[in-house]
């Protein structure tokens, strides 16, 4: 079956993301094991799922000139729907869980989870994420949007698959121990 | 100069214990190469800080028979003094900042901080820590008793000393980028 990853970098106190998005932390240069770790984990990727903040900072910061995700399918949770400018972009306001719960029976590769913060709490809550893909930056935020919801009484047990350290970014892939 | 170490393991989501202290949820095996990291950080601390809970779960829970650091000296800080029955443990109704301050600059080995978590926090905010020396446990916690402190506005930036993984848990050393 196809899986549902978070793949994302957390800084060592576990945060995504300063209060107001800024991601000013996460370093320019990324080495070339890691950059490979990424383009094999993209291509087993044909689904996007993300929240509308996120969204919001893809295209106005991050990459505004073409869709960041041409290739695969992206779901964007809003409550204030727009026309999408890109035909693989699809604005939703149906429940998350049920419609992952859907996405995860059908055919396909596997299925990014994006961010940010409410968005990964409500699948996190939910135990809808098959692979933790997080990368640890060296740096302590203070605060920030953390990327694990801090209201969930699950415990995980997670077993490692991958861990490597280049430039003291540890990159780490995590499947969950049922 | 003698230097202060934060040597602690934290969950994923960043906890050193769970909301009641509980620590059943570390693994109760380690790999002899994390011991032997261990035992080399040990040897180069002569000196133990903790707050008075850390102190009572080690009395009372975790090494009941013996006191755990009986060739180093230990403070813990607490509001209620109480007599100590080990020449080594000394209460300290001090202020922990001034107090740390000055015991750097005194001749000896490394500082280990203990814990916990609002213990803690006090030195990270007062940019006190030289080192941070973390094991990374696989598991997500969801809640519980966090190793940074929530209102920090510091961003300290870190440089890695070491990082390796044995059996699911990343032994990482970091020293602050000043």
């Amino acid at each position: 079956m196809r899986k549902v990853i978070l793949y994302i970098a957390q800084s060592l106190d576990g945060y995504i993301a300063k209060k107001d998005g800024n991601l000013d932390w996460l370093p320019q240069e990324i080495s070339e094991k890691m950059n490979k770790f990424y383009s094999d984990f993209s291509q087993q990727v044909d689904t996007v799922l993300m929240g509308r903040k996120t969204y919001d900072q893809i295209v106005n910061v991050l990459s505004p000139n073409q869709w960041a995700y041409p290739n695969k399918t992206s779901y964007v949770w809003t409550s204030t729907k727009t026309e999408s400018l890109e035909n693989s972009v699809h604005f939703m306001d149906t429940d998350l869980v049920s419609f992952v719960k859907e996405l995860k029976e059908q055919e396909g590769k596997n299925i990014w989870v994006l961010g940010g913060g409410s968005f990964i709490a409500e699948l996190v809550k939910n135990n809808l994420i098959d692979e933790y893909s997080i990368t640890i930056v060296p740096v302590i935020l203070g605060e920030g949007i953390p990327l694990f919801p801090k209201d969930n009484k699950n415990t995980i047990f997670l077993k490692m698959q991958v861990c490597f350290e280049e430039n003291g970014m540890i990159q780490t892939s995590y499947t969950v121990e049922l």
